[in-house]
């Protein structure tokens, strides 16, 4: 199978969204008067963001959700994107499932595979993401202010509860580890939450290095700090795991494709309604303050002193 | 060195033309009112689109331009791009001239770097380029018609000799494998010529698989045929090399980077204009015909049999 036809075989479909779509040398797209393009690319490759192991449909789903990931922490909706692929060979037993799965979530997102690359080489999977939001309504990471609550979408800490199974650092029964790797290797992208908080949200980000590390990144684009109180958080994480890591997993696991973002205090009902309306929890974990870093706190306001170092891609 | 360290020491840059640059989830990018937005991928990999030899400063201006080509071949102003690469180490032997040469390239033709991805992982180069055309001038694969002359920019086959003296293949005089190899390892993307053509050819490509394959996506598109004086593609080479494989390069050796087009017999003054408008050669090589397929025609008309691959990613 050769290259054109692998393209046609398995990722060539009508155009509906794009100008022109694949098979030109580029793709055309306009989006609508008003809007921006918010534009995000993530490379995944094996041994670093996914294992040898894993389901190819999931693999599929899963490297256009982390880019779907992104635009949902800017409150952009999906409108295309575009797949750059190398392979070690052209294998049917790996592209049908793959594609299935890339493509169904492409579906859900009404989010258009308008071009890219496909070659020989090491597995690695390359994909740029666009969405559409109205001018000036982005959510930032510049935007928290001190008084902001701190939220957090649906649960985290469940992928790193799974990599460590798998890492052979930690044993589980099998649902606690069902339960996690699902979302280690499937996560949901928060689109419609991230569009839903539009005009809510002070500023947002998608916590794929793990909560501390990403909301740092805010703190400082903001140039505020924070303070997490512990046991909020201690409810966040999805698997039925008690462990003595489980803290650890939820401050800083890592590739969890939730949505931290701040509020005002007085957008309570609102966030709650917009979670509501895009059908994902959302739990409130603390607040924004002046100054710098984030201090992590017991239920009784009594400040901790753990550490926790967030994920580092080459460290 | 961590990964944020990496970005802030080698790639991050003031944002310019972006309405919001690289340190957020997105970019956001709003096309200027009447224009579409050109969108291309390419990814490189060692071993197949360079050698581990290359200098990084020249791998850094490849894996631009050959992105940048594929905007010239839809008649595109580059506009901004994001780079996904993936690196064994963090190594600033390699950082600083590999950014140092792409970053050269993107600030001569204003196109700015507004988001992307690092990770650890074999050595992969990930751009995705966004251009803008108005509305309806692009230049399609579609739009050749019977009767208009088939154009070529520059030269062609260089690439493919220095990559045979790399391999063994063939054995050249030191001057004649330097020009070659210049031309493989830094090729100029045709950008002026592209955006100097709308309105003048009737359809466009870059050439990056060979010149047979690449027209022959042009010609399917299009619905028709054509005919190649090879006389005329013989003046093509850049190198002085008279070899028994010179032709081969010229029509199929990819890795080319040049633009071949169609325009009406008419416009052949002003393809001229274009050309020198851009400083870049054009060169008549045959003309478009009802049917389908490419005929190779010796001097007098003759019909040639030879046959050319073109270049497979997956052969």
């Amino acid at each position: 199978m050769g290259e054109f036809e692998l393209i046609r075989r398995y990722f060539a479909r009508p155009s509906r969204r794009a100008a022109l779509g694949t098979g030109d040398d580029c793709a055309l797209l306009a989006p609508a008067p008003g809007m921006q393009l918010a534009v995000s690319s993530d490379m995944l490759v094996e041994g670093r963001h996914f294992l040898s192991t894993v389901d190819p449909a999931r693999l599929g789903h899963k490297a256009l959700a982390v880019n779907l990931s992104d635009l949902a922490a800017c409150g952009a909706a999906p409108l295309a994107f575009t797949l750059a692929l190398a392979l070690p060979r052209a294998d049917a037993a790996f592209l049908e499932p793959f594609s299935r799965g890339l493509l169904a979530l492409a579906d859900a997102h009404g989010c258009e595979l308008v071009g890219g690359d496909t070659t020989q080489g090491p597995l690695n999977i390359c994909i740029t993401v666009f969405g559409e939001v109205p001018a000036g309504q982005a959510l930032l990471r510049s935007g928290a202010r001190a008084g902001d609550d701190i939220w957090v979408s649906g649960t985290l800490g469940d992928a790193r509860l799974a990599l460590e199974v798998f890492r052979g650092q930690l044993s589980v029964p099998a649902d606690v580890f069902d339960a996690a790797r699902a979302r280690m290797e499937a996560p949901t992208p928060r689109v419609a939450l991230g569009v839903a908080l539009r005009g809510i949200a002070t500023s947002a980000i998608d916590i794929s290095d793990g909560l501390l590390g990403d909301l740092g990144h805010v703190l400082r684009a903001s140039g505020v700090g924070a303070g997490i109180e512990t046991p909020l958080a201690e409810a966040l994480m999805a698997a039925p795991y008690q462990g003595a890591r489980r803290l650890e997993f939820i401050l800083a696991g890592g590739d969890d494709y939730e949505l931290a973002f701040t509020a005002p205090p007085g957008r309570r009902e609102a966030v709650a309604q917009a979670a509501a309306l895009a059908g994902t929890a959302a739990t409130r974990i603390g607040s924004v303050h002046a100054g710098s870093g984030i201090r992590l706190m017991d239920g009784d306001g009594t400040v901790l002193d753990a550490r926790y170092a967030s994920f580092d891609h080459f460290a």
